[in-house]
């Protein structure tokens, strides 16, 4: 068993920080075994004390919902609308991972960017290219890190060099879940119909399939706005709302499932979510910057639904997880203003959220509670900690002005993990 | 004259970037003589030609609302409301500056760290107490950085340890203005009563005494939220509404005058603030963060009113300029989500909100327009540039995604201004 030295901060519940100053976590096999303030507190053998001084430890950051195909658009066009900004930008870049070398170049840099942020497992869309998509599976696997990656599929309403048959679709995924099968590996396929309106009946049912039979999860897009909604309600008229459409074909929690954004979900819509155990990947920053309204993630909190948070890379423009919260926290704000009966999210909900709860979907990852895979990140904060700061000031600071400067080791499933290469 | 060449980037007006690829600006006596796509442009003689490569050139930035005296809670007690805020952190922090040591220690890093992302003008609070105040003035001087500072002025409504006589506050501020009298000085006093709720009326009538007998600029809050404005309508009952209470006193532009905040500023208070020529000073986190609703700039501008943007450390947690750009065009669509009349901003608009129109508090300042004082920094966005972007993404996606690691180089009136020192 190793130990790690540090003050060490993470959440078993989300209404309070676990705190343990110039404390100990044991980790073997890659897993945590306990955290204690001794290092006597251990009944193990102790092969090494790794001591990181005044540093904080922390669980590492999950995305929940981040396209990497989108990934050279990072900060452009985001003073468009979102029917503008997919059909100029995003349609047209994702175009271009026909080429496996562009495909290279850009995922490896977008993988070496997760790490610089301290993201050590995230749900991924790659786009709808076979080979694109392996390279970005072999690029996670290289590097150490844990993703969910999902070849997009898609058969309508794009543009024409984003289409696959169905059988193509089904040929391409069954490919990858060949390749990828070991249930141990941290880089997993994920099935991934792009939205319901770029997909027929027969793309949505042979992807409902394709998860059940090879009881794989699945990640989508649900309600982010309104003429989104209607288009759904017209393109698949018997469903009763937006998430029923993916249910019908068996997307929505016949295995394990993510849905990004839900800022118009209705009551039915989150009743069958919260009966389903679906995840809504909670996206602040796309919210801000296309959806135009914010989903409500602090009622959903109360009702019991699971929540995590994502990048939304590119209509989101920030893959830092860390300002994610700090954004999650201030538009759950405007809710308050809106009711003042509801609550916002305190720090460390918002910090629960990129953790635990949304670690949650790659298994037991996002706290140090014993038998969690030790995802962690060493903070260093020496240049914010000017003035004998509190741990937990120290740790919000740290959340709301740092970076990745900031981070100094990270650690994936017990591992130390180096800097990704980036290819050219 | 000295030529600078590097990729111009400037807004003379908001609708539109001015944009000069591998151009020359070309300064004298600190300021502008002109942009030219040719150095044989320049009817003067070239002293020297500095050539920045790929880099940006672009205006530096201008902070309209800023408190050093809270910079040690920057990114602290980010999830607590208005009140409890003030009570619990701001009162007691401000109350720490009565130790000029501690001023130097604090108010050094608050300067550097401006430097850091490219302010080079700032409108800032300090506290009530003079020598600190004197401590901020001389460390701004030493850096060559400008600034507008603001000796705080209160006397009710906070705690003890803030209060000043109204004679003690007059002959401090007299102190002040005496030593700094220069008006060519790039830092120069600002009189600031706090906001109407710490002033009684003796405090606000003395605060426009000095402001009119010495012709200096204001600067204080307006209309931040629904409690303050009530408890403004009840201390001064004979006020129409909230700036009224301020320009009842002389402290509504009689004199050069910024109101940070006017989240809820309604037509009678736009009106007047319109005929006085007063600068709106947006700031955009500071209202998710605390006011718990939103300016409505984007018709601000509409109406011509004056706005520029404001960090507000420590009600903001982020004293980038560049990312209260990417916000203010973010909270705009929350506007445009209400009424989908409305028009959200653009990046044009966003960046001239915070050169040129922020920067005419400072004089002529903010565009690289013939006669403006040279304030600017050359970005290095290579890191970013991994694919031949158009120049006006590389601006959007250094606004976007960059921070102080992309600012190679910052001029303040035409001189190269280098990291200020760090007292401890």
């Amino acid at each position: 068993m190793k130990l790690y030295k540090a003050n060490i901060i993470f959440t078993r519940e989300k209404d309070r920080f676990e705190v343990v100053e110039h404390g100990y976590v044991g980790v073997e096999n890659g897993r945590v075994v306990g955290v204690a303030s001794s290092s006597d507190a251990f009944d193990r053998e102790v092969e090494e004390v790794i001591d990181y001084g005044d540093c904080l430890l922390i669980p590492a950051m999950n995305d929940l919902h981040v396209h990497a195909a989108q990934y050279r658009n990072q900060g452009v066009a985001m003073d468009l609308k979102l029917m503008e900004w997919l059909k100029t930008y995003t349609f047209p870049e994702e175009a271009k991972y026909s080429d496996t070398h562009y495909a290279e170049r850009m995922y490896s840099r977008f993988v070496r960017d997760l790490w610089r942020f301290g993201t050590m497992r995230a749900a991924v869309f790659a786009s709808v290219h076979l080979e694109s998509t392996r390279v970005l599976m072999n690029l996670f696997r290289e590097a150490g890190m844990g993703a969910f990656v999902g070849k997009v599929n898609m058969d309508q309403n794009a543009i024409d060099a984003l289409y696959e048959t169905v059988e193509d679709a089904v040929a391409n995924n069954e490919a990858l879940i060949a390749e990828w099968s070991d249930p141990d590996s941290l880089v997993r396929p994920i099935i991934t119909p792009r939205f319901v309106p770029s997909c027929s009946s027969a793309m949505l049912r042979s992807c409902g399939e394709l998860a059940k039979r090879y009881q794989l999860p699945v990640q989508s897009h649900l309600s982010e706005n309104h003429n989104e909604i209607a288009w759904v309600r017209k393109l698949e008229p018997e469903s009763r709302f937006y998430g029923d459409a993916y249910d019908r074909y068996g997307l929505f929690g016949q295995t394990p499932t993510i849905m990004a954004h839900c800022v118009y979900s209705a009551d039915e819509e989150l009743d069958l979510m919260e009966r389903r155990d679906i995840m809504v990947a909670h996206c602040p920053t796309s919210n801000l910057n296309l959806s135009t309204d914010i989903s409500p993630i602090r009622s959903f909190l109360n009702r019991g639904l699971k929540v995590g948070l994502g990048s939304d890379i590119s209509g989101g423009h920030d893959l830092s997880i860390m300002r994610m919260m700090a954004y999650a926290i201030q538009v759950s704000k405007l809710w308050y203003n809106r009711d003042r009966r509801r609550q916002f999210l305190t720090l460390s909900e918002a910090f629960w959220l990129a953790t635990k709860s949304g670690g949650s979907f790659f298994g037991r990852v996002g706290s140090f509670e014993p038998g969690y895979e030790f995802d962690a990140l060493v903070i260093d904060d020496s240049t914010f900690n000017h003035d004998n700061y509190s741990l937990l000031n120290r740790l919000e600071r740290f959340i709301y002005m740092g970076d990745d400067r900031h981070i100094a080791v990270r650690f994936c499933r017990g591992r130390e993990i180096p800097e990704p290469r980036i290819l050219d």
